[in-house]
């Protein structure tokens, strides 16, 4: 096990009707601003909630964060805020929203010429942020209990990382009713991400840490046994209660203490995202099965250990194993209905992996566990979507 | 799964070397306190390490901090506190030295006439306490990580529980090679300790929260997973390392997210401490087999599922399954050495049922996941444990 340091201060207030408490949770002597995105908090009464909860407290709002929150958009706000000396923020919404905020935050006190910098540095540079609040409306991110945020820059077409202790939310409210309105494709994308998410810190090689690694699987194994009623029983309360946690729990850093960590796989999601389009989600879906194919040797022992805990594949043939254990994977992706093939999103894959490769290769960049996975991986990786 | 709070703000620095890191996380302008126990972290080097790391500071020492920490050493640490505006804490110990860290804490700045009232009510009198970090040297109660204390009265021969936002530490310092030179009854009572903690958590109905039990059983496999192997190598670093993660993640908060909880085995147990001097660890080992067959109907969901997913148990007749189940945690208790029986201990076990099912019943309490473990029951527990 590596050493490593844990601390993570945020505030989870999780159940049927907890937005109410945002009563309590709302700092008096702060001005406020909401922070949100196209509009379904209105539909599904979340907007309401909040207001009735600040009770006739003044708040500014500020919509329209879009579903990879633009760093224009986000700019935007922090003019606002400037000018009408905002102190504090509530995210309303999903990742995206708390994404933004956390970016809006980070950017509204800082000092530097050029607020990208924070993404350039991946947060490095980040002294302060406002505080914020949040209020989860989708089970994916994690956001809501970490110090992670990802912004795109329609500009020059990149999508960057930024983390940092100052960007932590105060509180964050996860009550379960609010997915019951949301789409198929939302709750699947949620999935999938949570999925990879927990992968990132688990598919890289044996690091002595079992309880970690049995954690991990948990969330796993516990995804894997909710998916499929999830569809089926849009209303049922302890799935979508049990699906939120699994998500809040799959990014807080919990599973990562002491591990070695991958994210090759968002690494090169996100050039999928930036350059075409497709949902975080859906790069994901494509990027996972075919990074596992290309890197199968490197992550043989926890390949093999998730084959035989998750889904008690053990035929004596370990080579067998691990490919019946990338094509299972491959096959839960499909049976929410995320498509893993680049030809599926309408994607010509060696262009998509010539893009890339040129792009890791400009930034003279490698990433996973092992920092291998340079542009010419990147290229052999997408290649292999098609 | 019921609604719920989660909040730790605990920072964890694990690993290899990390007592050094006091030298960061020691507040400067603080007038520092040094809390141990009877000086075995002087034979350890532990003590030398943190005064390494204090580079010189001045720093007041206070030892003698017993294994179950008493009430009246506590304020005597007060009483210094106060003569000298001490105005930080640092506890260098195991679960003893933190816990009565934290009543001294709490003691330093209670404003009330008695402060035994703290733990009469549990702690919910307590409004702030003086701020505190932790060097931790054994691997057992989880107290580096929760907010939780217990603190024994030697006139009246009480061990009462208290637990208040106000003691969580500001930093745990958890280095396992301070292990290293633990005694084996030591290292098995962390062992019971651990187990018993989260089965005080898990054992209890299904709520239907499906991460929260896995998360359980991670904890308790890779503790049956490590146990042998930690008397046989006690300078093996990853197996300590482990063993001390699993004795953190029991009591943090986390597996008790949203679920029910007993705590009667630790209640039942407290009072065979107070009466009659056994370890900690030693009360829960006798009442928790015990308790558990008394209860096998009101339990028997979650024994069914302990009884197949840690031990592989199946046989298609729950009664027997139950039964092998709770079999094998006895044995589990016997395979590291601590006994299960009252006898064992030379305590007679009707004298003891007796004892404790007055104290209950003067008291007029009721423990438990559903409120019955009373006087009487608590009683027929004891009775089985001659």
């Amino acid at each position: 096990m590596n050493n490593f340091v844990y601390c993570n201060p945020v505030k989870i207030v999780f159940g049927k009707g907890s937005i109410a408490e945002l009563k309590e949770l709302l700092p008096a002597n702060k001005k406020i601003m909401m922070i949100y995105g196209g509009g379904s908090i209105k539909a599904n009464g979340v907007y309401d909630q909040v207001l009735d909860a600040a009770g006739g407290r003044k708040i500014t709002e500020f919509a329209g964060i879009e579903a990879n929150p633009l760093y224009e958009t986000c700019m935007k706000a922090v003019e606002i805020i400037k000018r009408e000396n905002i102190t504090f923020l509530l995210a309303a919404g999903g990742g995206s929203v708390i994404d933004a905020t956390k970016f809006i935050a980070a950017a509204s006190l800082y000092a530097g010429s050029d607020p990208w910098d924070i993404l350039k540095t991946g947060g490095q540079c980040l002294k302060s942020a406002l505080p914020f609040g949040t209020v989860l409306t989708l089970a994916a991110t994690g956001s809501e209990m970490n110090p992670n945020s990802v912004i795109s820059r329609a500009k020059t077409q990149e999508k960057l990382a930024f983390a940092s202790p100052a960007v932590y939310p105060q509180f964050s409210i996860l009550d379960p009713e609010t997915l019951y309105s949301l789409p198929g494709r939302q709750i699947a994308n949620g999935i999938v991400d949570t999925f990879v998410h927990v992968m990132e810190q688990y598919m890289t090689y044996d690091n002595n840490a079992p309880l970690q690694d049995r954690q991990a699987e948990a969330v796993i194994s516990t995804l894997l046994e909710l998916s499929p009623h999830v569809f089926e029983e849009p209303e049922d309360y302890d799935l979508k209660a049990n699906l939120m946690w699994c998500s809040t729990q799959a990014l807080n850093g919990l599973i990562a203490c002491g591990q070695p960590q991958d994210w090759s796989t968002h690494m090169i999601g996100h050039e999928l995202t930036a350059f075409y389009g497709l949902d975080h989600a859906q790069s994901l879906a494509v990027v996972l099965p075919s990074l596992w194919r290309c890197r199968k040797e490197f992550k043989k022992q926890k390949l093999l250990r998730y084959a035989k805990r998750i889904f008690n594949i053990d035929t004596g043939c370990p080579g067998r194993d691990v490919d019946e254990a990338i094509n299972k994977t491959e096959e839960f992706f499909h049976s929410v209905k995320v498509p893993t093939k680049l030809s599926d999103y309408g994607v010509d894959a060696k262009e998509a992996a010539e893009k890339v490769r040129d792009r890791f290769n400009a930034r003279k960049v490698a990433h996973g566990e092992r920092a291998e996975i340079t542009g010419d991986v990147a290229y052999e990786i997408l290649a292999g979507c098609k």
